[in-house]
Parts: structure tokens; sequence; C-alpha cells
């Protein structure tokens, strides 16, 4: 199979690329509702010529999802294969080429990669040439490599060991506000036995990845008040309390200087690694060292431990704080207040609802009266410590298990289709709101991402190597050819 | 002598009123180089009226010092009196009337005061109208009032009991820069037993108040540096060092949250309250609760430990703290660098030299690679924990023993003037550079403030409450007329 997929590609190169490229010439905001349907109409024609039943599926207020199903006789699996066809907001100023004018190069931009046409011979495509425009790697791309995939099995009349659905979202990158409604609404059409995400890159190493999940995210805005006007520090200070340091003392009640979350009950609905995943983790490429080189950390949290061990754990990561003056806008007063903005990152099987009680409960013990207004006169004059305390919209992990015969399969039909071992990941350490699948439509879900890491995603000058697409098809075609006969065959 | 002085003043009001108006008029900023001479030789001219012995003290780049003396036959002991005559930038869109056109009014602006013409009747001054002007307060009234004391005495055939020198500043609301420089050039001329000032504000219940000491101060700014880019929270938050974190640890390892300075060694030279100095505290009126319900604060640090204890220790206040972003301006990411602003208020024995070295081997124990530059590449890699400590100038605390001879007979001849028991400061909380006078002079400074608490200080719409001039004349006076006696009788 693995043979047929190349030769499939090997003459089909030039046609591959330019059906990548016309897509990525369809500008993807979704804010912008008409391109972001030119998009969605593109994708049904993608389906529909490949004789997949296609149709738009609709929510209010929301771009339309694509959806496609195509059964495959005999097979008694169903996967639904995810992207998301919408791209990040661009600033057209900060990109080389614009960003909807698919642009080839002959390598990376940052190595002096030179602008060429997108060739007409077949065969003469090279797999570091890279291919810049908004969403070349996400998600547009995974998209190309699945259906192409999927041709490339029929040219060499290899049947799909699985029946195939598609869910091409349309919202991602603006926040996916309509993903839960889209999900209930659509709940009969998408039922499957697992969903496949394409989402995201595969290793700094280059190497092929397997992900089972991400960490779910939250975050608080903290304010502490103190005196209510600035005080002269001379006159006042070491009588007036000092906001900032109440709060660098709340700060550090709650974490360690090595990460450790000190907040009574935090680490109780921490799942402990499994085995397999444990095994997932001592097995993977090692990135540490290099990692802290380039970024001029001489150490990291805990001991340097290794940072896929480190993102299993929650993190509680202080991402700003402010009170006073510093530098020039220093000026001897004991300031009125003191502010602190933190995200948390959750594991299984830690709850959102639960983690803001446990966080709340410890403000309070550290003898501060919480509200989520700005206090009143009177709540001042009766509380000596009062945090005005306001979270924002957060979301649980979600991660498959590893042991799951459906795991082992897609590992094992990767693995076939990439020829070799691929890096398996319990969990990516960011966010991405998988719990609506989760708890809507009650699937398994993994990722197999197939784009390069270096691809400048979410900013400037995105762009996708191409053997990172032509190893994406291999993947795919793996996985389409052989996850029904190994799912069957896995104990 | 208290009787005549307040006749001389009834009978003098207008006259004495209308001095100060006329000095009040031209403007006095240190950096308006002629205006400040038209102060300068304005005073040279109200002293030599007085047949006072005066000059023009230069220093190289500063606003001349206006110096002056009187000697009286048969006095042993010698007094400088200070005050000085620049006053604080203006911003004049912010004041109700031109802040050099001295302006009359039935009371205070904040209780619908009116602007009133100078009164041309004798004895008919009322002490409840206030003038406004840049400086009325600070420090222009003090050197009237000393003046209109000397001649309330001389009308009456009294006598100074010491002798008398004045030192006229001309630079101290512009930082003092050329103060050191001007007292060594003139050390010789300015040999005296006592240096009396008269800058400041008397006590919030606008009872007299003498006071004995300033606090010192120093400022710092440390920055604490991390990755060399801020890095997405969830892909590596728990794995690379938070900067804002290790600055909340660093500023709770040097402060408890009742004010309390934990860095080893930083009690070690502050000295313990003399007796004297306990029961001036204690006797001093209480306006801590008043200050709490002013301020809506429902406590203050220490257990509520009144203000006046608290001024007595060293202060670490942190001014500034910022990093990362809060509210809208937060992102989901580790941040590179947290940077803090603290300003430390010393007492005696502290030295800026020792505290600097204490605090630095704090942060060496604390874990830090310390310098005062940012690091350079190789630094950040051989070192986990880097701060960057830059200090500002920073000078001493100042005290005058209470226990001493000329303590007790400043007291004394202040009460005698005030016809009552005045306040007694050990030291006020804010700070002023007279460790320069203790170190080029060597003469003890007691500070006889007269102007009041509310008179806008540095702000627009200073003012000076009259009542408060004519009983600051009625203390210079008593210090003028009984100082040499009691402190002769003072065991």
């Amino acid at each position: 199979m693995r043979r047929a997929v190349e030769a499939y590609r090997q003459a089909n190169d030039t046609r591959i690329l330019s059906d990548l490229a016309e897509f990525l010439a369809i500008p993807n905001l979704a804010a912008d509702s008409v391109n972001i349907r030119r998009n969605a109409h593109h994708l049904l024609r993608l389906l529909e010529r490949r004789g997949i039943r296609a149709q738009l599926l609709e929510a209010p207020g929301s771009p339309p999802a694509v959806f496609g199903e195509l059964k495959t006789p005999g097979a008694t699996r169903t996967v639904v294969f995810y992207a998301h066809y919408d791209g990040q907001p661009v600033d057209s100023a900060h990109w080389a080429t614009p960003p909807w004018r698919p642009t080839l190069r002959t390598g990376a931009l940052t190595d002096g990669g030179t602008v060429i046409p997108l060739p007409v011979q077949p065969g003469s495509v090279q797999g570091e040439w890279r291919i810049y425009a908004r969403s070349a790697s996400d998600d547009k791309s995974p998209i190309i490599a699945f259906l192409s995939a999927l041709d490339a099995l029929r040219a060499a009349g290899i049947a799909p060991s699985v029946n195939l659905k598609f869910f091409f979202e349309g919202e991602e990158e603006a926040g996916s506000d309509h993903l839960r409604d889209m999900l209930t609404r659509h709940r009969d059409r998408l039922g499957a036995d697992l969903w496949i995400f394409g989402d995201g890159p595969v290793h700094q190493s280059r190497r092929q990845q397997v992900s089972f999940g991400v960490r779910g995210v939250m975050g608080v805005e903290l304010t502490l008040f103190e005196a209510s006007r600035a005080l002269h520090s001379g006159h006042y200070g070491n009588w007036a309390p000092n906001p900032l340091v109440a709060m660098a003392h709340l700060i550090a009640s709650m974490r360690d200087r090595d990460g450790r979350i000190l907040i009574a009950g935090f680490s109780d609905d921490v799942a402990v690694p499994s085995p397999v995943e444990r095994e997932a983790i001592a097995g993977a490429p090692v990135v540490d060292s290099a990692l802290r080189a380039e970024l001029l950390l001489a150490g990291t949290e805990d001991g340097n431990a290794p940072l896929m061990e480190r993102i299993m754990l929650p993190a509680l990561n202080v991402r700003g704080l402010s009170g006073g003056g510093v530098g020039r806008l220093a000026v001897n007063a004991v300031p009125t207040e003191a502010r602190a903005s933190i995200d948390f990152r959750l594991v299984p099987d830690q709850t959102p609802a639960r983690v803001r009680a446990l966080v709340e409960a410890h403000l309070r013990r550290q003898g501060f009266f919480v509200l989520d207004t700005d206090p009143t006169r009177e709540e001042r004059l009766a509380h000596a410590h009062i945090l005005k305390v306001v979270w924002g919209e957060g979301y649980p992990a979600s991660r498959t298990d590893m042991a799951l015969p459906v795991s082992r399969a897609v590992i094992r039909a990767a693995e076939l289709g990439a020829g070799g071992r691929v890096i398996v990941v319990p969990t990516m350490g960011g966010s991405l709101p998988l719990y609506h699948f989760d708890e809507v439509l009650r699937a398994p879900i993994i990722t197999v991402p197939i784009v390069n890491h270096d691809n400048n995603q979410h900013a400037a000058d995105e762009n996708l190597r191409l053997q990172n697409l032509f190893d994406g098809m291999s993947v795919y075609a793996g996985i389409i050819a052989h996850l029904g006969r190994v799912w069957g065959d896995t104990p």
C-alpha cells in the first residue's frame, strides 16, 4: 500500500499541489461570511467530485460546517475526519507575500527560500519546498492530504477499511462559539466510533505523531484592594497595607517556585498517568535541552523534569501582574490595588467548576473577602483584605485512554501508513474544546497531525513544508486502509 | 511675652499679611534663574531692613542661599533658622487663581471660601482666612513668621536669648542637588549649636508640633529574567519558569504581610526607641482610627499598631510590580520577565550602603545571580535565576536625640511660645536629606513647623491658614526669647 500511495503521489504531485493552492486562494476568516461560504462550497465540490455524499450543516449565526459521508461495504466501524477550514486573522503588512495568494518557495523564507512558479511536470515537486498562505498548515492541508490519500488508495484499488465521515468546521479560529450547538443539532448525522483530528503540527524532529488529549483551560482576574487612595510611602509606609506585597504572598501561597500548585485539594482530581501513558512518555524523543538552549534557559521547573511529564499535570500560570509603577513610573507611594491575571491548564479529571471552588476556598483561607464586583465603601470598611475575583470561561481537558483498542489500532494503522514507529503523545500541553465532542457525541478523539512544527501557525508567513503533506497522505492512507482491520485484530 | 507678641500681631496683622503677599508674588521655581534670584534679593532686603547682616551664598550651578547673622550680646549659643524659598513646579491650569497671584479667601476653597481683598484696617484679619499661592505654606510663611516674631519681640523690648543665623535654601524642591557643596563651601559661616527647621506642617489636630527626625530613603529596581521569549502557557506552562511567580516568592521572602522585613540582618542597625521617644509616642494624639476611616481601611499593618510607632521602624514598600498583562491585555503566555520597584525608608543607624549589601546578600541567598545590567546570552545560559538590580540614590535617616538638653530646651521654649503643651514627634515618616547637615556641620536639627496640614503642599491651590502664621509667630518668638535661658536651665 505504501508503495502504491507513493507512486500515486509522484504521478500526481503537481495536481495535488495545485488543488491545495486553489483552496488556499479563498480568503477564510470566519467573520467574512461571504468568503467563508465560498470555502464551504469549494469543500462540497471536493467531496462530491469523489462521490462522497456531502452537505452543509447549519447553526444560527455560525459559518456552515461541511459534512460528508462515504460508506464502505462490509465495514463495521465509522470514523469521522475533523479539520477546520477557517484561518486566523492576518496582518498583511507583516507577510512577505499576500496571505491568500499561495506562493511556492524553494525552502523556508527564513532560510532564504525563493519564489518559484507552481511546477507543471509531474514528479518534479520537491519535499523541502514550502507553500506560503494563511491556513497552508492550519488546517487546509490536512483536508487535501486526507482526500488525496483516498484518491491514491482508489487508484490502487484498495478499499477503505472503515466507513468515513467528514466534518469540517468553519469557525475554530474564531473560538468555536457555535460548535456545541452545531454538534447538538446534527448529532444524529455525526454518530461514529472514532474522531480523527487533523489539526496541529507533528513533532519537532519531523517524526509523525499521534496524540490522545489536550489540557483544559480557564482564566481568572484578581484585584486586591487596600487604601482608597495612594499614600506617601514615607508618611504611611509600614503602616498602610501594601496590596502588591499582599498579592505576592497570595501568589506564593498558590504555587511554589517549581510549579507545584499548593491549593488544597487541587491535585485530588488529577488522574495518575496510566502505564501506557508512562511508557509513551518514556519512549518519546526528549527535546528539553535543545529547547532550553533555544530559550536561553539554564533550568526549568521541578529540576528540569521533561516537558512531556510536566504537561501531564495541571499548570497555574501567572500571565500578568500589575500595580503601582516601575522604572520611570515609580513613585514613592503605597498603591491602592494590585492586579494579577492567572490561567490554569487542567488535566483529567479536573472540572472548571471544581477548580473554581478550590481556588476560591484557598483565597478565603488566605484571609480574603471574595467578591466578583468592586467593593462598596461599606465592604471596604468591614473587611481588611478584599479580593475581586472574575473568572473567564473555561473548559476541561480531554484525553482518550491510550489502552483502548481503538487507540492501539490508530497507532498501528498510522505506523503502517508511515512505514515506521510514530511518536505517541498522551496529551498536548495546549487546549482545544474537545470536550464538546466528548460530551455531545461520546466518541473517542485521537489527533493525527501532519504539518511541520515550524509553520508559523497563527502568525504571518504561515507555510507548509510539502514533504509533510506527502508524508501525511501516507499516514492517512494507512488509517483509511488498515484501521478497520487492525482494530478488529487488536485484542 | 505671649501677650506682647499677640498685641503686636493685632496691631500689625495687615502689614504682616501684605509682607507675605509681596513675597509670594515672586515666582520661585529653582530652575527659573532670574526669578529665583529676585526672591533671594527680596530676602536680603527683609533681613537687612531688620539690621541683620546678610549676604548671598553661592555654589556653582546652584540658586543662591540667603545667609544672615544677628549677634545677641551676652548669648553663648547660636541657632540657625532654616527654610527654603523655592517652590514646587505648578500646573496653572489646575489652580483656582494663578499660583503667583496671592489670593486671600474667607476660608478654604473646598469649604466655599470666597476671594476678598487684602484688608487695610489693622486688627481685622481673621485666623480662618487663607491665602492661596505657591509656597504660601511651603516654605515662605515660616520665614515671614520668624522675622515677624523678631519684630514683635523688639517692639516689646525683649532681646533674643541666642545668637541667630538664617539659612534660606533656593533649590529644596528641585532636589537640593547643590546643598552638600553649598554647606561644605560655607561651613565656616554656618557653625551653630542648633538648626531649627521651619519646613513641614503641624499636626492634623492643628496642635503645635516639634519633631526630631526624618526617615532615610532609597529605591531599587528589580528585573527578573526567565525564557528569552514569551511561551504559550499551554505548551510550556508548568515547564518554563514563570518570572512573575518567582518575583512573588522573592517579595514574599523579603517582607511579611504585616510589614516586617525578613531580610537577614536588616534590623541589626535599627536603633531601639529611647525611653523619651517611647514616652513621646505614647503621649501623642492617636489619629489612626480616623485615618483608617478616611482611607476605607478595615485594618492596618501589625494588628493596627499606631502610625507613630510604625514610622520608628524601617519600611519596605513595593511601589510597583509589572509583567505580562492583566485584564484585556492578558494573554495565555509565560512572560519573559518580571519587574518590581521598591523603596526603603531607613531609620537610625541604618546606612544605604549597608542596606544595599544586606538586600543583595538576601537576593543571592534566594538563589539569584545578581547583576546591574541586562544579562548576556552566556549569563542567561549559565544561571537559572537572574536578577538585575539597579539602585537609585538614597540617604540615611536623621534623628536628634530627644534626651539632649537642646532637645528639651526647644520643646520647653516652644511651649512657652505656644502657651501650652506641644506634640513631640521623634521622627516624621517621610524623608529629607538632613544628613548633609549632620555630616557637614555636625549640629543637631529640630523641626518646628507651623503651617496647616491641609495646605495642598506640592499641589495646586497651595494655601496657608492665617491662624497658623500667627500661632507660628508665637512659637518662634518663644524660641527666640526663651531658648538660651531654658537651655542653660535644663540639667
